[in-house]
């Protein structure tokens, strides 16, 4: 692409330097931007570096927070006796977005793959560990998503969490086997965590 | 969407204002970024907006440019005897990137469209009669899209250059009908400009 202008050129490399975004797609976003008032392109420069600056995962969860404790962690109305153990944010809207659920979280930030060597040291797991073991926690729901890295993850776990005196469970198969948690239909995802079921 | 984060939120929506980008695309943007160096966030934030605070029409020919006269317009090699009038920005980068062409340009902005409401007054080209008839001009190229808007906005031009004395020409039909001219392949655009027929 031959650029006549360098403050195109920069916007464009750095819209295209996002994931599924191509050079073209970055250049209509840019001249988008160009058409309409200045504020918009402000405000979205603004949200992006002031979201980046100031975002944490929170110390309890592992979830991406405004505050050292996350949202939900702080919510008094959540049941901190049941941990749902996920693999990301994306997770935990999803399930948010059942309405379903009315405990906290584990974000694990990933599940154990030997292939793109991820191993348990890489993932948010010893506070998962400490968590459990702390005396509140009843039940620790595994909504992975149902893949062999998953399965994977769910068994080490269980491991893991077999001295802590926890009820282990499991959401229930509905979310179709290979398919990722975030795009399943939000009743498959409801009543999957509330027929879970005991490992 | 269930945020647990405003600050997620509020980078996600400026994302999903973009055209093309839902809510899914913007989250999985904003994870993206999230994943990677601040550096990375604030180099786009920063990109955006000294883009759109900057960026100006060129005074002669109301191209994109970083000053007040764009970089075409500036260059002492490029032809200004031939204006090549376009649409947008797109059509300039892609005729540049033909290497076929060593005029200068003139960007209407649009084309007249009834239906969208877009008459002649809305376009840039009062500028582009005054430099057909600043007597330094030889020749005016029409290279835009084959549409019926595109013809109705060449008929309208073509009256109007009637009394300034110089040659207009249209690009050569080997762009396919109905088609936009930023999607030609190089080789096909850039021998419709050098086949242009007289009009």
């Amino acid at each position: 692409m031959q650029f006549s202008s360098r403050l195109i050129e920069d916007a464009v490399n750095a819209f295209a330097s996002l994931p599924g975004i191509g050079k073209k797609t970055a250049l209509r976003l840019v001249l988008d931007l160009v058409q309409r008032p200045t504020e918009d392109s402000v405000q979205l420069a603004h949200a992006v570096a002031r979201m980046r600056e100031n975002i944490q995962h929170c110390i309890t969860c592992g979830n991406l927070s405004d505050q050292t404790t996350c949202s939900i962690c702080r919510d008094q109305r959540r049941d901190r006796s049941i941990i749902c153990v996920v693999e990301s944010i994306r997770d935990v809207m999803a399930i948010e977005e059942t309405q379903q659920y009315r405990g906290v979280y584990h974000v694990l930030g990933g599940v154990i793959s030997p292939i793109e060597g991820v191993g348990p040291a890489d993932l948010n797991i010893d506070t998962l560990i400490s968590r459990a073991r702390d005396g509140e926690v009843e039940e620790v729901i595994m909504a992975i998503s149902p893949t062999i890295e998953g399965d994977t993850t769910i068994f080490y776990l269980n491991k893991q969490l077999a001295e802590a005196e926890v009820q282990i469970s499991s959401i229930a198969r509905g979310v179709s086997f290979g398919g990722e948690l975030e795009y399943a239909d939000e009743v498959t995802l409801g009543r999957s965590i509330v027929a879970r079921r005991k490992l």
